[in-house]
């Protein structure tokens, strides 16, 4: 006997999901099933409206449903300097130390050779046309994860900006090698942001 | 900094199933982001569709999207036997043993006198019912969990069908006792459904 077929797709649908193996998206479809009407449609229409609404921003890059993003648009925040991340998850990890007061800007990739990702595949262009256009820029802060590929694209941006005279800073090794920074705990990711060291 | 809204309703959304905690909705919603529109798109109507054309057999209690479901409606299954488990997942791991071609009696629940579930709030009375209008039923098997509660449930069934003079079995203790006969390997399930034993 197979799953009757809508149960079977909305079986295979989750298991898409990363993370999600058959014997949690069964799970997960039965409890769907067992929802009242309004809470699955609830479950789908989040899906939809934030696969509708949400956009990248056209100034930082990170992922908004304004643009300008709330952080670029916010006049409180200090404009001198901008916080180089690979993803708008990582935006959200650098939020939660509550440390740091700057701008953001979200590559939304890394370099990777390996994967054939070269440096005009990610967001980077446009930081330089920014930091062109913003003399009031006095540091980047180069915040990818601290492994290879993280390590590369740093290594790659920094000499871009070396001209600009502008000071380029990276994360200490405060951060665990091999880590993402995504799920560095507040206390790493605020020793790592004080330890920044000049490139 | 607050997550846009949207991305903070369906992170909301995506926590509320089970085992999802915050880490995980958070990650779902960034890939979910990450997805073409058509694969978020059918992944939101996997949910809608689902919801919208399963429900539960006339007959036997089985989650199905006809009815009776293709079990009830299978005129080569052996339709002298019935096999009374707790939930619809309880059928798929039963029928992944290959073995069992009789047919199902679903409970959707259990009876639970912590849980305030007695006899009357699972489907029991349809399984009656069924009995009475089947003669030919010569024997049902009791496949509810090998816990407290699933074993309660079995022997309440038991006492109640004593009159009708039908053949009641309890799966044998092959099935660890305590856990979850949905997560029994098919070795385990074949062991305890050949050397089940009459009650
Ligand atoms: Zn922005
Ligand atoms: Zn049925």
């Amino acid at each position: 006997m197979q799953y009757p077929r809508p149960l079977g797709r909305l079986i295979g649908e989750l298991s898409k999901l990363p993370g999600i193996g058959t014997k949690t998206a069964q799970r997960l479809a039965f409890h769907i099933l067992s929802l009242t009407d309004r809470e699955a449609e609830n479950l789908a229409d989040a899906i939809q409206e934030a696969k509708h609404t949400m956009r990248y921003c056209s100034v930082c890059g990170n992922l908004t449903d304004q643009d300008p993003c709330a952080v670029c648009s916010d006049q409180t925040r200090d404009r001198t300097t901008i916080c180089v991340v690979e993803t708008p998850q990582d935006v959200m990890a650098m939020e939660r130390v509550r440390e740091y007061k700057g701008l953001y800007h979200v590559l939304n990739g890394v370099i990777s050779p390996m994967e054939g990702i070269g440096p005009e595949d990610i967001n980077l262009r446009q930081l330089i046309l920014r930091l062109q256009q913003h003399p009031e820029v006095t540091e980047v802060i180069l915040a990818t994860n601290p492994n290879i590929e993280g390590e590369a694209t740093a290594m790659y941006i920094a000499r871009l900006l070396k001209p600009s005279g502008i000071k380029v800073t990276r994360l200490a090794h405060g951060l665990p090698v091999g880590g993402d920074l995504e799920y560095a705990d507040e206390v790493t990711l605020l020793k790592a942001m004080e330890g920044r060291t000049a490139l």
